[in-house]
């Protein structure tokens, strides 16, 4: 089965969300470490579900990461995971690590669930203690709450600098059983390939061991989570964790069942929904880039160059100026060490081609501009050296990325 | 003899430049493809002098670094170099090649000397024509022209987004004979380690085989010009160019003599002066932002951890911010493949302490935000790993950078 027949029988579910799959509800709650919006949420599973994540690359991680990795390797399961948004609890030392210990082991009690059922996770500002007070106070009340059937109350429990929620669901037929997948996201600046200032949360009814639920996971953001930039940074504190129920009740999914691909298929397009809409929701962003590379002579080759382009503050701030400036296109292009043919590089904004076999082809200007005011903006390239292909995303920069930033103590 | 000492007996020369040493001229003309500014320029020496170059790392080169090479491949030997600025020559296939072939013939019979004692090289825009009927006659004019013995004229010519001209000039001893080195260089954007569009162009009267000057130039270029960033982009176009004409007459300088490490010295002082300049004159910058790196596993990974730090827009928009946000500076220490102690980091700004073991330290806010008000910044990191050293520079990231660059075709 091609991947484009894959795609028909996955249907995106519009107003779905991580409380779709079944088995699991989510919430938020304010604590009032932030000063209006909700500050800490947390997603249940009433059974232990199947559970893998992927961290930050970054060696300096915060606290919550050593607890959450330890939480997972007990048993690859979890029923809880909680989340804190103001203070990333990251360069803490013991005492944050201890402050996490506390923070796992209050919401165990909470939720009535093993403490080593429990993930834990922070974001927001790096070197403060977390005021303990609050967030067990915060979790206690949680699970209570009436909202605890609300993934929005939970997305925006999990915001620092977005402006806008991010859901994904996806579903499929599973050996005959619909399977949901869910997913909801944060992150706005930091971001970059290696998993910057994002989390990410998907849950699905799929029936999984954690083993394989981890190949899936580790397979998919390379080419979704891991293609985004911001503004190059990789932060201390970022993870994406998926949870599986299990009632869907497929026979279980690994390598060799006729659906694996499918399922696979349906989590990259959960990861890459996400995955855009942090992009397109990079901090003061007003267009989501994407850039599209073939030719190349691997598809790591491709996404690199694809990063690199989507990365490179030249075109991204061409892009906010509506400037069809294919030239620092092509610079981008050669600062990568990928293989390239220097007199054989294709470029095209949109559908207009700028560049062929390395040399300007007439364009009408007016025509590139007028295109490069939409929302999403396409950048295409050939490097005509192979048959490797890759996309990457990002989003243009702009006065208010500078304003956001030179204000904002992160 | 220290490096320390070596210094001492290196004089900075205030107003001097790179007609200071015995045997050079320059000057620069308006041939009308800029608007107002003078935009071809040339430096002569009046005997062949030993030359080298380091070049773009970037594989998509430029119409004339083709050129260029060729001419000092022949017997390492230049007596002129013409610029033009406005028109990069670059993506331009074999018409541009074949142009600036033609630009260097009618250097050459301009000055009289062969074809192979010149050089050219070009800035400006990517991928249009050279218009060379205005680069010929400006070529005719610049040797007859009254201004040429004026640096600062040719350093006019060289210009496109700076903002300042850019000299520097030192002398030393040299068996008892005096030596200059003068520099010019030109680059305001789309600098980055490996040279980005900037050029640069070093005169001295030191007596020196080609072979050993390029062994100088190498060395030293490593550790000054690709030492800053701007905004991480790596030109087409970017050289160094270093002629010497003798004319200081002492023994030959080789790695042997005993005066070679002074040499290089005063050769990697007047490169640093130009390459912080460069980075000053970032385009938008208000601020200088040095890093000084120590404590790495080698010297190379010092480097390397400080052009990351430079180069993070969130570090930039911080010092433009006056925010000494060190968790920044963390998360870009991480985010290099350089060894480092998670656990064991120190960072100050300016001679403010803010992490000490990777733990925040208290300080004065207040006086931290004073001192990111200085043209000059500092930041000082210790990874506690080893006996590595290194700085690099760089500006901060201002709402000019955006509206320069969101306007700027180049």
């Amino acid at each position: 089965m091609s991947i484009a027949e894959e795609t028909k029988s996955i249907v995106e579910v519009e107003k779905g969300s991580i409380i779709s799959p079944a088995g699991f509800t989510a919430g938020g709650v304010h604590t009032k470490v932030k000063r209006k919006r909700n500050d800490l949420g947390a997603i249940f599973c009433d059974v232990p579900a199947s559970s893998a994540a992927v961290y930050t690359l970054n060696p300096i991680q915060a606290a919550p990461l050593a607890v959450t990795k330890e939480s997972i390797a007990a048993e690859g399961k979890l029923q809880a995971i909680v989340v804190n948004s103001g203070n990333a609890n990251s360069c803490t030392g013991e005492q944050g690590l201890k402050d996490a210990y506390e923070m796992r082991k209050k919401s165990s009690e909470a939720f009535n669930v093993p403490e080593h059922y429990v993930a834990v996770t922070s974001t927001g500002v790096i070197g403060e203690m977390l005021q303990m007070d609050k967030i067990l106070s915060g979790v206690e009340a949680i699970e209570t709450k009436g909202s605890f059937k609300d993934a929005d109350s939970f997305n925006e429990a999990i915001m620092t600098t977005d402006t806008m929620k991010k859901h994904a669901c996806y579903q499929m037929n599973v050996d005959g059983k619909k399977v949901t997948i869910g997913g909801v996201a944060k992150g706005s600046g930091m971001i970059h390939p290696n998993m910057a200032t994002m989390l990410s949360f998907i849950t699905t009814d799929a029936n999984i061991e954690p083993s394989y639920l981890q190949q899936a996971l580790s397979e998919v953001t390379n080419t979704t989570f891991n293609r985004i930039t911001v503004d190059g940074d990789t932060s201390t504190n970022d993870m994406v964790v998926v949870m599986a129920s299990g009632k869907s009740e497929n026979e279980p999914l690994h390598p060799d069942h006729p659906d694996w691909s499918l399922f696979v298929k349906g989590l990259s397009l959960t990861c890459e929904s996400l995955a855009k809409k942090i992009a397109r929701d990079g901090e003061g962003a007003t267009k989501l880039i994407e850039v599209e590379v073939k030719g190349a002579a691997s598809d790591e080759e491709a996404g690199k160059v694809a990063k690199q382009i989507v990365g490179s503050d030249l075109v991204k701030t061409a892009v906010y100026g509506t400037d069809a400036n294919w030239g620092r296109i092509i610079v981008a292009i050669g600062s990568t060490d990928a293989k390239i043919d220097p007199d054989n590089i294709d470029i095209s904004i949109g559908s207009i081609p700028t560049l062929k076999n390395s040399q300007p082809v007439w364009f009408s200007e007016e025509q590139a501009t007028e295109y490069l005011k939409n929302e999403e903006v396409t950048i295409h390239v050939d490097l005509n050296v192979g048959e490797g292909t890759g996309k990457a995303w990002g989003c243009d920069l702009t006065y208010d990325y500078v304003r956001i930033n030179a204000g904002y103590r992160t």
